[in-house]
């Protein structure tokens, strides 16, 4: 099922619990005037939920079920569990976390639970279970949402022998362990599982053995999930047509949120940007997040209506930008518009994050009056709900690869797997290209193009998968430091890049990393991309022999000057391109262009720069999102086709203009 | 009583234990040639007047007393409770504190207990009444210094139960409690007591609820409060007559030295600037430290002849400095001028930290020079003892508000109090207009204007007082990010900038931080300040809308370009200027120039830039003060004004031509 | 016994064990085409040769031992104990370390273990012992490797009390302890040795009281020194004539290594420059290993055939770098070439650590070749093993003076020993004067310039031994910040520079650090030097006054233009030299060749710049080698010695010119 609203929801997280009750029927006035047609609630409420160990009190939260449900608005529902009450800290200590430092933290943060506590756990969930049961036959309710913003890492002794279970489980015997960590490397071999400890700062740290911090990476993921599949069990007795989220955090690393989404009837998350943040970093992780499931849309569960207060600088969205980031989103394949939070709380640590309703408390302030705005133009999006986004390229995404790259010690500490990323995604993006992104395991027969950066780990399954599809005719591209290790951070004995080397024709000998103040060129040969001439690259040159790969560009310096540094390796019916370095923003544009073209998947129609563009499809029809990031006027040429702009009834053909920060959402009429 | 000594002191901290007793005669020579009066003793020597837990031994401080009473120089006599003897600790370990990372620390360091240990404090205070009772007949007493810089901060769990003892007095209910604290928010609603944890980093720190991080700031300084008040106590039974003071150190963060004034008979300070603070930083400091208790005369009590040790770069002052700095600080208000330390200590941390007898131990070498010319002069100035700083302005300073400000989570991680009040005093200081620095309770109305800059908590009774103030007349000026919380950190719900809003006659609806490398610009309209043009401003613009105020400067840049950014509001018979944002200094020149000029309180007399310039004033008539911070000559026009140079006996009217670091102290006898 | 070897050994760190057996006759094929001689095994494998408390197993390494014997290679035996087995960290916790913020650690790391463990001293010795008894007649063992990289410090309770016994030898009275330490500043006396505390970071640190943590490294250095002497003493039992060394690191603050010297037949180190390392850096770490035993000839027991792995960026050598830096150990005394490691390990931190056998496996890279050429040449450097380096110029370097420095409280954070040590070094690096870097105790008659950069501390015997050499002749250069403390961190009496004002003839009144963004200037005077004009100098400028010195430069600005920054004294018939500042390179390059020519010891040849010069001799001939660091040709000129080249067997005279990277080992022929 794609499809889960009926509406386009617009609301967010409402927490009236802070505030006296003559408040709350002024939020329903509010809401009204602004279009909101769900709240969250009540995410932070387990210690009102459950004042004490036996006694669960939801009389307050039914009085603001009925005022909501009497004036229209539908429930997004809270478990509530992401924060446990004060007294269950107290009583049973080991709920709490020991830190990376092997210290036990008390109560007083959020998200600060040991996720192998049987006390949390089962707190947890049957909170969960009551709350479902309770509240079943509440039409009102559209979505659960599970815990919030999970992420919480323990290294307490229960971790600790849950960890050996699991491993136990994964390698059978000791031997096995000693083996597929390389144990003996500083004379770790352990005789029973009892020496094993969780990789914290006081046992040796994530860097000795990589293979031991990444399967306590995987045991953890495994260990929070599990904390969201109970609750989501016990929800699901009691109500098993409702679809089940929590909220995700974008490029989260702690959490390998490709594991969660199997999990999840629908991908929620949470998009907060840093105010500096370039446009396509925020639509990368936007594309992440529709990844996930293969492409369902998803709920943009949180963004801010104005600032954030946790960055270091908290600038305010400039008029327009709320509403621009907000279609970017549904774009990307959003299904829903939604804030933390309603109303500014006026006590804690988020007091200074942007809301619907300001502290002043009225509906005369400019970031209302915007709300109000967007609240009122999104109904027209109905149509658009449950559509794909169209994409020809593909960005394969790994949280073990990105785990097992930054805990690599060596070649440079500058090299990091998001950036890398986000290096090849804005060049499509720059080419307005749309590109999902998605797991290395995933389909990829419906791709023209298939990039991997920096695919250092190659796990099972992978290299086989991605040789398929460049059989097939695809075009796949990846990148130094590629290919060089197994699931267990163990090192190919095939010579880089490992199992990819016949697929891409190179021998990758030697790997060098550059210092942040030098750089190596690029020097194209004859290729059919149209790339001449020299670009600048940095970060790591691998020293590579082609095999068979037909070399594109050189080194321009260094005693690998004349080296290749970009090949092409005819595969079967494909091309897998190897791009030996890390290139310019000049570079990746223009080849990431060439291959496009090459592939025939540039966007039929032009436009000035600064305009972001994708299509959604469904049964309704082709849907246009043309985004002006510019702070003047820019244009987009329509050819011949004929659409019209949902948001304006308007008609569009041939060359259209956006104001500053303008959106059109067109729908192809012809 | 405001006069507390009948000659001008000079001297400082003299520990003669760590040397052999030929080393004390040399040094009572050596006190002489230098024209040193009084000492400080014996300041860290608890271990040696008390050997262990029943034994006390005095002996070897009588002797002391003997010699130095002996030579004719007084004493400022010191409890020695800065820190305990080692057998203390390792007797009784919880004497030693936890810090902010649970850890309990041990024996190592000084000021190194915890301040709600009824181990240390009774210890402490038995010491103190012993000392008093011992020497209660020694004329040479002059001044008691109780302990040593004070600031311990604990989070241990007698701290943590004292604490809550604390808050039950405060709050009286847990439901009280919660609202206080706004504990709702993030769940964290408590049900008894024992729920209730101090902020240390491992139970979720300051920012998770600001009011649990102010309400242990306010629960601290009134723990540590409590050790200087016990041996306050004891010694009040043996010396009633004696002044007793502790040595505090200008803007210090962890203790609220406005409570502690209170309980001082005079005010003393260590001033230890870094060789490259601004000139009017210092002076600030010494404002604030004059205006604990409104205005009283203070002891300088530390200060180093050249070098300190414990900075960056220890750099030499040059010669003439001291000197210079000295006269700056009885401009200030100080009647004493001291050092730490008579000799330098031969082994230890401090060893390096400078002192009027260097480690060569003899009277050649240039800063014994230089402090004995000083020894020579200071008897001169006897007549100003007890004389007040005659200020028409004053700066608002809190030491809440500097806690909760800083303790917000955003708008900007650069917003700091401290440069805040600079921003302000440095203008002030630029214009040679003297500032008392004072607490928001004071009585305003002897100022013509009075400046609070970033007024974020205003605490109850505070908007009252000022809005007294401007009603009957005074000149009133805040700034962006004020009136925004009450004394619990609760966002007021009358709107930006809150308890003010009327006064000021504006509503700010929202503020925006600006990135480290932005700016903006105040462009001048029609006023009578004598501004025009444009200004530059950084780090926070506050949107404001009028709601009466007269608009003097608006926006230049940004989209609320053209917004107001400067306002002033008729408010009685007074007037309420806004800085909606962070000027630069060569606006905060002109803008304050503007207001004394309007205000009348610009000094008669005109000088060249880099003099400073300060007025104290007795019954034996008025003192005028005159630095020449300046590596050259530099000039001041007395107008028809006649004086007498204290100093030189020398007469001077009209323009007067001070050397490169020169020093007037001019009494007026026209 | 000078000379240990009869082969100049080639080879390194052989791990074996982490693969499965067909890969070591692989290794055993490649070995022989790479000229390797040597292996160091089994380093890291206690766990493997003592799986439990009361088991050995050494049949596998006896596989080992066999299988390289049979391929004629030679083997430095390690004793494997620098990482414990996990069995024992967790039967017996008290084996793992407490560290300096006083948590006990687990196992995990290496180098892991308390020093002062009664366990894993008995366990590490019996191993020790055991190896020793079992492998005593294999005579393919050259030399033996005990530990590896030492270096663990702990401040756990056992420490405390073996601390505690090491004072009361040192000390005999709490009396002397407490007056030893100055313990009467800040009132820390002390009164019976269980209230004396290790200076963990809990525990008041280390710079409250420098005597204690200068006394704590000592004993910390006493502790491990102590661990491998006792796996000494179990070794010689069994093989009383092989040579014992334990791999050092250069310039490792936490061991003063030439107490370590004194119980090594042979040093040998691990040289891991940073990639932007100067040579003369490199240079002065192999001068001060060669000094460690006066002039000894070493083993450079480790070096990275490519990158390394743990820096921050691990840079390729270069074509021909690994082989010139191989030349410039043996250039400065090294008798073996050896590598970390044999064959790249696949698991673990270090895999992309280069090694000799690339993850590969093959003998077709880069890094094989560039090994093998190197190891078909070096056995023509056979007769040169056991030559001595010839140096007329000695730097003095003191561990106790390192720490005592950087433990200073002020004047400057800036001021470093190391960088002092290398300022001077490369000045003579510049001019081609070899020097030996030795301990201030040694013998200095042999040299006619000796440089004490920074001596703070004049420890006992310091001062005369010294003086004794000047007034010989000897040429004695030491400079600002010096013949300040004694052992115990005490300030002389006696006026800086203390024990050495009487030789250098000048008084230092006042010691003034510079900000870094300062500087000063040296103005040259009339000297015998060859100097003139102005230059830079920047840290520190000391204010001196000769007391008989000649006075060759005074400062260009500040307070003190016009002071001395540069004398010279005549002493006996010597001089010693003052340098009050901390000179530009300019500077020191021009002031050390002045010193070497008026002691005529600059080299007879000259040579191009970039091209490094030393010279061996023994009772063969001289050997002077040549080293080309530039990257085109370069000359020396030779004169009319004859020479022929050991490396190509060519004759050289008059003009030699080497090729980019070239290498020259003349043997002197006329």
């Amino acid at each position: 099922m794609d499809k889960f609203f009926d509406k386009f929801y617009y609301g967010g997280d409402y927490n009236p619990n802070q505030f006296p009750k003559e408040i709350w029927y002024e939020d329903m006035r509010l809401f009204k005037l602004a279009g909101v047609n769900i709240v969250t609630l009540p995410v932070f409420s387990w210690a009102s939920l459950q004042p004490s160990e036996n006694e669960y009190d939801f009389s307050w939260l039914d009085e603001i079920f009925d005022l909501v449900e009497q004036n229209g608005i539908d429930i997004c529902l809270a478990t509530s569990t992401a924060a446990q009450p004060a007294w269950m800290s107290k009583r049973y200590p080991e709920v709490c976390p020991v830190d990376e430092n092997g210290v036990r933290v008390k109560h007083g943060w959020r998200v600060n639970f040991c996720p192998n506590s049987e006390v949390y756990r089962h707190f947890a969930s049957k909170l969960a279970g009551k709350l479902a049961e309770h509240y079943k036959d509440r039409k009102s309710i559209k979505v659960w949402h599970i815990g919030n913003e999970y992420g919480p890492v323990c290294y307490c002794d229960t971790c600790a022998g849950k960890f050996r279970e699991w491993l136990k489980k994964k390698y059978k015997t000791i031997e096995n362990l000693n083996k597929a960590w390389n144990l003996q490397f500083w004379g770790h071999t352990v005789y029973d599982w009892d020496e094993v400890l969780p990789p914290s700062n006081i046992a040796g740290g994530k860097i000795v053995h990589q293979a031991r911090a990444l399967d306590y990476f995987r045991f953890m993921n495994d260990s929070v999930l599990e904390c969201y599949l109970l609750e989501k069990e016990e929800i699901r007795k009691h109500t098993p047509n409702i679809p089940i989220t929590t909220n995700l955090m974008g490029t989260y690393k702690p959490l390998d949120y490709f594991k969660w989404a199997k999990e999840m009837d629908i991908v929620s998350w949470d998009s907060y940007p840093r105010a500096n943040d370039p446009m396509s970093n925020i639509a990368m992780r936007h594309d992440l997040m529709r990844g996930l499931k293969e492409g369902q849309s998803f709920m943009l569960m949180e963004q801010t209506p104005s600032q954030q207060n946790w960055q270091a600088y908290n600038s305010l969205k400039k008029p327009g930008i709320m509403r621009l980031w907000s279609y970017q989103a549904i774009a990307h394949g959003a299904d829903t518009v939604m804030f933390f939070q309603m109303r500014r709380s006026h006590g804690g640590c988020e007091k200074f994050h942007g809301a619907l309703i300001a502290h002043v408390g009225h509906e005369n302030t400019r970031v209302f009056r915007e709300c109000a705005e967007l609240g009122a133009e999104l109904p027209k999006l109905k149509e658009i709900i449950g559509s794909r986004v169209k994409a020809k390229a593909a960005i394969l995404f790994d949280w073990e690869n990105w785990h097992a790259l930054e805990l690599s010690s060596g070649p440079s500490k500058d090299l990091k797997y998001v950036p890398e990323i986000n290096r090849y995604h804005s060049a499509f993006y720059n080419n307005n290209v749309t590109v999902d992104v998605i797991n290395p395991s995933f389909d990829l027969s419906k791709y023209d193009v298939v990039v991997a950066p920096v695919l250092y780990m190659v796990r099972e399954g992978v290299a086989e998968n991605i040789k398929e599809y460049v059989k097939n005719g695809g075009t796949f591209i990846t990148t130094f430091f590629s290919g060089i290790v197994d699931e267990n951070d163990y090192v190919t004995m095939k010579g880089y890049p490992g199992e990819l080397r016949d697929l891409l024709g190179i021998w990758a000998e030697e790997i060098d990393p550059l210092f942040p103040e030098d750089k190596n060129g690029i020097v194209m040969q004859e290729n059919d991309l149209g790339l001449s001439g020299e670009y600048e690259c940095k970060l790591i040159c691998d020293i590579i022999h082609s095999e068979g790969a037909k070399v594109l560009g050189v080194y321009k310096d260094n005693f690998y000057m004349g080296m290749p540094c970009l090949t092409v390796n005819e595969y079967g019916k494909g091309k897998a391109y190897y791009v030996a370095t890390a290139p310019s923003a000049e570079f990746m544009d223009a080849f990431i262009k060439g291959i496009c073209q090459q592939k025939n998947i540039l966007p039929k129609y032009t436009f000035d720069k600064g305009i972001e563009f994708t299509e959604r499809e469904n049964e309704h029809g082709k849907y246009l999102f043309v985004l002006n990031h510019n702070t003047c006027e820019a244009s987009i040429d329509l050819a011949d086709d004929k659409f019209v702009d949902l948001l304006t009834s308007k008609e569009y053909s041939g060359k259209a203009t956006l104001p500053k920060y303008g959106v059109l959402v067109l729908k192809k009429i012809n």
